[in-house]
């Protein structure tokens, strides 16, 4: 049966605000406003590349919603499921975010209290919609954003689960939203109904306190919790300003584990959201071959390794030019400087 | 007896977003990051004119507080008087401003809840201070902005009263804060205490059900609560980019109204601000000239007529600025196009 | 019968390209990049003040195009009826536009031949398009491109007529396109399929050689064409920076024409479009109301009015500020300064 | 027989720093850069309008010399009688200018002292400069600039006068660079020499002691140093925004006064070099109509009028445009409100 | 006998449109505005060190042609054989460049058919220019563009040849504009035309059909068609933001080859136009010293090099510059960190 | 006995202009306008860290002067120390700096003579001055400057030295202000008064023709003036974009020379006033600990290499920036990418 969204995910859409370039914080005149979010920026990602996506979340009834509906748009994902807030007390949540240069790390600021993303609720939609996308996609921010966006995010992916939708979880542990404890006992009581599972190994290792190496780490979690998929980036950065960029996937029906040689040497514009972006080849590949990890494997590291490439959260790569990058990232001969 | 300041004022700062010109929140990629809040914009526009100035208020500890600290030092204002928020909900308030052109409105979204001006604290300054400056400032805004503000501010206004110092207060009615009710319950409560009042002419007769003539009003609420300046400014909207600026005080010693020619036809560039300036030149006037209400009106005119035509809150004019175009104002002869 | 779309337009989409403030086309670093086009300004305003609407184009499937798709969408019209040209002489027309001040006039330079719009094509549409809609709106200007955009528009027109759908049209006589003679020709072919029709008084005047006044005018167009409403803006250009927008419609099936007070003195800041945000709130009058022509004229005024104030070829006012304009040009009584 | 040159200039070229729209010069994080300087501002206006032109002037020899260089080139002037200076103690002037906007003046802070200007020298350039060009023209600044400035500039116009160059002259009255007597005194000197004499009626009365209306002073110079045609502008400011602009020049052949309706409300974006503008225009007019007075009137009416509506100092105008304005100017039918 | 210009060379310029920094073609509010074209770009970096060069061009005569030309006048080379076509369907070409960051390659959008360069035509220009300067420099782009620029510009070699002037050619292959075979036959019928040849190792080898190393390779071009230069520049990309560059030149009179040290780890800005900052380098060095190749070699290296840190097609550097990079290249003991 | 500051430093200040990014300075429409000067980035540097700081210069009363006071504030620095030139041919000081990007080296224009520093006079301040403060700090370009600046510092200096300030001088060598032998001479005047001494190894060897190793010519400065701290940095320039950082410090009371890894590959946004910002974070270690060189060697370290990833000559890291940037040089561990 055909679905109307490849791709639904939910959660909380920040308003961005960055200075110019390496200026800081706290200087200057200017800031660049720019949208983001962990789970927006995972279904612009699907969506550039060719497949149907929405997100689910709320957004204050006044200009600066209006603002983050139209960029949403424009990214090219649908508006369908986005709920308003018209309180009096409304309010966009906010990042200023600063780039860093060796020996100066990058710098976030949050100022995302007290938002409507709190008061999105599931009695705004209808139960059609937990049966429309093969795969809904959340991440842990929505759990430790408070107890409301939990339950809601909770009941939410219990909904879709109940329609045969794929869940697709990304753990994106947050130290200054919750302790590592909370996020363990919240998490775990959802891996259960989680099908592809994406976290780090330091967050295997520190939030949920797995031992031995990532392989043995990723298996777990796929045994424990009968996942399909498990996977895992591999960042080093050299400075802010280079970054290596790879991951690891596990395919727990075939039990093989996905690899090839990262990418070096990026060049690093804006590192923000790469994770998200590498989310989206991942579900990407495994949307459009029928869950061939390999594929998704490619994807994934392409598509991660080009955001950093990109300013602002969002990624902005066509298939056409993820195609292109993972073509050259496997060729040995000659290359072509430049495309035109 | 020499004080270190001529004029102590307290307010919340807040962080000011606009697009650029005539572009509009919800579109385009730059906001111009600037500060503002009445009471700094009072501060501002006395230390310009060349009087020692500071400002109680609260900021967060982080680099947006920072950047307020630096432009507030920046502006003239000193910076002994600022506390910082250091818990983990600290935030700085924010307001979205985009210009009008007839026949589309000017614009203001806000961001202020939770800020943390709301846990300014008396218990952070000593009791020197209160003797510290000749005049003592502050407006409705923080009275309306929550009861904590507001108990924090009728206090200080009664500590500074006792040490002898001049209490000026703009009740500067917002109706997105309180409604006229509380605000007049309010403000009636501290009138006794205060000796130069601005209050415009449709808040007199609207919030505090004043009758008559301006005239009549401004003298009502000088004999009722033994005031010594009322002050009244009068603005004539002809479009967004095109206002006439003038104002009545009264002295209610001499039993005088002073008034003068209206400033027409001002080239309005951002109208944020121009009220507080006009408070910044009466305070001026009658801290520079020992209360020659005939001086604060005309200083109060020409530093509200000519920030009209400057960007953002603050004004930005010298004492020489004024003074000139205090001259042309009064002149009749021919005027010099350019200064140079 | 439910339709998905309130409003189809077809027409080409243009990059415009134009200097900072009063800067000229022939100095300077920078040029500001926006899309327009007056088949894309109509529908985008029909669809901020909340109906659905799309377009059919044809764009050149490489970045240029990308960014056009993006930002229509951005702009709240649908993407579902444009096609995309692979050819490898496919191209995006250009304009570029600089502000006038007195006695400088605004300037245009179109590069707008070869453009993928001539190979669009209805062969890629399915039938059902052309009951998908309530109204179906074009201009002058697709006639006037070259045979094959107006045999293709022409063809629409009737698929569209023929599913019942409302044919809106506009003159939009552009001399630089083709001559009086070859306008007068064609859409005098087109008007027995037209129930909207737009025209200033100059062009039916000049182009269609009526004679009279502009009522007399205006209701031999309805009557030789069996046209419902027949619309007609009044502009007065006092310089390039201040004009009055108004206008006059007259329905035909209740013989009435309707007209308001001008909008007076409106501070232009770009010109370009308010002429298609006038039809956009005429149009949303009409769909709104069951094609209540007071009703029309009065969003369409406004709408046109405030379109002045806009920086870009596309309109950006939602309902509220629509209905607020027309509220504040019918009060007699105290406006606010601000809105906030 | 042929000249090489219809117009060469000799001044001082200055970097000019602007902060944006309406700015201050003591705030915000950028200056634009342009260049500009009475003389140069009059033969790029001629150049612009089809003559050949060149400016003698001396640059530093760096990176800002270069620029300027550059910049002149741009501007459609010969850099072929630049010369350069490589002291160690070379420098370029500059000068700092903000908009004004009612009641605030446009303002202007100069930093052009010791700079290389004053080492201009006659021993750099061959004799046959002398008598390649139909029109010497030079201003009142380069005599008041200091005396070896003087001296060299009193030095050219002789040598250009002794080839049968047409020698013009502006007085330009700068009062912070010289006394009222010191320019009468010294521009009285080379009065005898000069064929085209520009000066306002203020300067007129001011500085050379004339009495009785404009025309009566103007034809008293024209008798008294046989000067064949004195010309003098009448600006009306209405607001920083908003002028007049027309002139007077009086042939003295003929004895005839030219004169027409000024342009009337013309929207002010940059004021500096519209009366050197206007000079442009009167040059171009004689030289293009072997000195047909009413032609020269109407040329500088519309070069200086509409230079008011051009950011930076340097005209921006076409002979196709100054002639479209001119024909509006004179035209009383309708006029199309855009060139496209 | 001395000419007039040292280099004439033949092209089509374009406008060249760039988002900022690592912005995309498709996203972003703005273009710089630029222009470049390989022709323009070795006449403008020839200029720049100091000799006297044009540019046979055709431009549209609208405000973008005068754009293009004021920019050509800024960068140092003369309009004197720019014509200018003013047919309805003028057009200048355009093309979009957006830089790359390692995996992202830089992008090129080009929009450069129906342009007037087309139009370009003999007829136009004096006998007298062929011999006019030392000498003629094009590249296979205009041979590529169209039957009509084909011819014209072998025309225009051969008749500079007849002069005696020297013929200077750069392959410039373009894939998008011709195929291989095509510019083979063509480029081989000019070669016995050509005294200064630039051909990269891998045009020599996959258009040229040439066999063996570079040496050999440059050596058979050189013998085959009595070449008295023949110049291979040798690039090595490690990244879009790290390049080497070096170069081979033969010297066939001497059959000398000469090469240095690369230039490594080259900060690359903007990497368009340094192949052409090369010839103009070569060419330099060729006319300064009567020939001298090893001289050529490291003016051509040197400007080459430094070009990629240049914004924009279009070189900046003077001889002083490129002077002290040669000696700084080639010295081996402590270095300078700034020049000041 | 508490001092009101803990450092006061003597100096120039200057306006400086930089273009955008790569951009050149005598290319493009912008300037970046900013201030600085040795002895201002020194004040800063330890005023961000959190001690109070001051500044004795002189600025020209003018909107310049007015912009630098303010930012003066707005680092951080006392502007009590400032006096004003109201003299005709008053000016600030300019230098224009633009970026390097190998093989093209950063760039200076100075145009610095004849600015007001010239009139700094000691009989503007009060003789309490010489008291207020824990350290002095001046440098080098003071004592080049010119006579009056050199006698004035010189006897600055002895007063501050009389009152039991700690001197602390830099030697700051600049080949375009003085000979070596000139700076020689006047420096070993003062050194006899000093007591923390910054001079880098070239200077050591080549002005003061000092011999051996570097810590053998330190040692000689201490003994042979009795100087406390003698500290030198040492920089290896990779290229523009990539320099190490680090320094050594003798501690002449406990013969100890301190040292550490220096900080490799800084990613180099801009390197002027690194070496300024390494003595603030110097003198801030000193004041901080009561005289530890290890501490200070660390922060010096620290602040000189995260100034070069600061745009503009100020520093802007706060304490904990600092710390948290040694924490991190110093740990072996892993970690944080980011701070959040």
């Amino acid at each position: 049966m055909k679905k109307n969204f490849d791709l639904l995910t939910m959660g909380e859409i920040l308003l961005r605000l960055s200075p110019s370039n390496n200026e800081r914080i706290d200087r200057g005149d200017i800031f660049y406003k720019q949208v983001g979010g962990a789970e927006l920026n995972v279904a612009s990602g699907v969506s550039l590349l060719g497949l149907r996506t929405g997100i689910l979340s709320k957004l204050p009834e006044n200009s600066l919603g209006r603002y983050v509906k139209n960029r949403i748009r424009f990214c090219g994902v649908s508006d369908d499921y986005l709920t308003y807030d018209n309180d009096d007390d409304k309010r966009l949540g906010i990042y200023y975010y600063e780039n860093g240069a060796y020996p100066r790390k990058p710098n976030v600021v949050y100022d995302r209290s007290h938002t409507s993303i709190h008061k999105l609720d599931l009695a705004d939609y209808l139960p059609e919609m937990y049966a429309s996308t093969r795969i809904f996609h959340t991440t842990g921010i929505m759990l430790a954003l408070g107890s409301q966006a939990r339950s809601t995010t909770i009941e939410a992916i219990k909904r879709f689960k109940e329609q045969g939708t794929l869940i697709s979880f990304d753990v994106n542990f947050r130290g200054n939203l919750w302790t590592g404890e909370e996020a363990k006992e919240t998490i775990e009581e959802i891996l259960p109904l989680v099908d592809i599972f994406f976290c780090s190994e330091d967050t295997a290792r520190l939030t949920f306190k797995k031992e031995g190496d990532l392989a043995k780490m990723m298996k777990e979690f796929a045994l424990e919790y009968n996942i399909s998929v498990v996977a895992s980036t591999q960042r080093i950065v050299h400075s802010p300003k280079v970054h290596d960029f790879g991951s690891v996937i596990y395919d727990s029906k075939k039990d093989i584990y996905y690899e090839e040689e990262p990418y070096q040497n990026i060049d690093v514009v804006d590192r923000i959201g790469s994770g998200d972006a590498y989310i989206s080849g991942v579900l990407y590949g495994l949307l459009a071959t029928d869950m061939d990890c390999k594929v998704a494997m490619q994807f994934g590291n392409a598509t991660g390794a080009v955001k950093n490439t990109i300013p602002g959260d969002l990624p902005s790569s066509t298939l056409e030019e993820i195609e292109r990058i993972i073509r050259e990232h496997q060729s040995t001969g000659p290359k072509l400087e430049m495309d035109r």
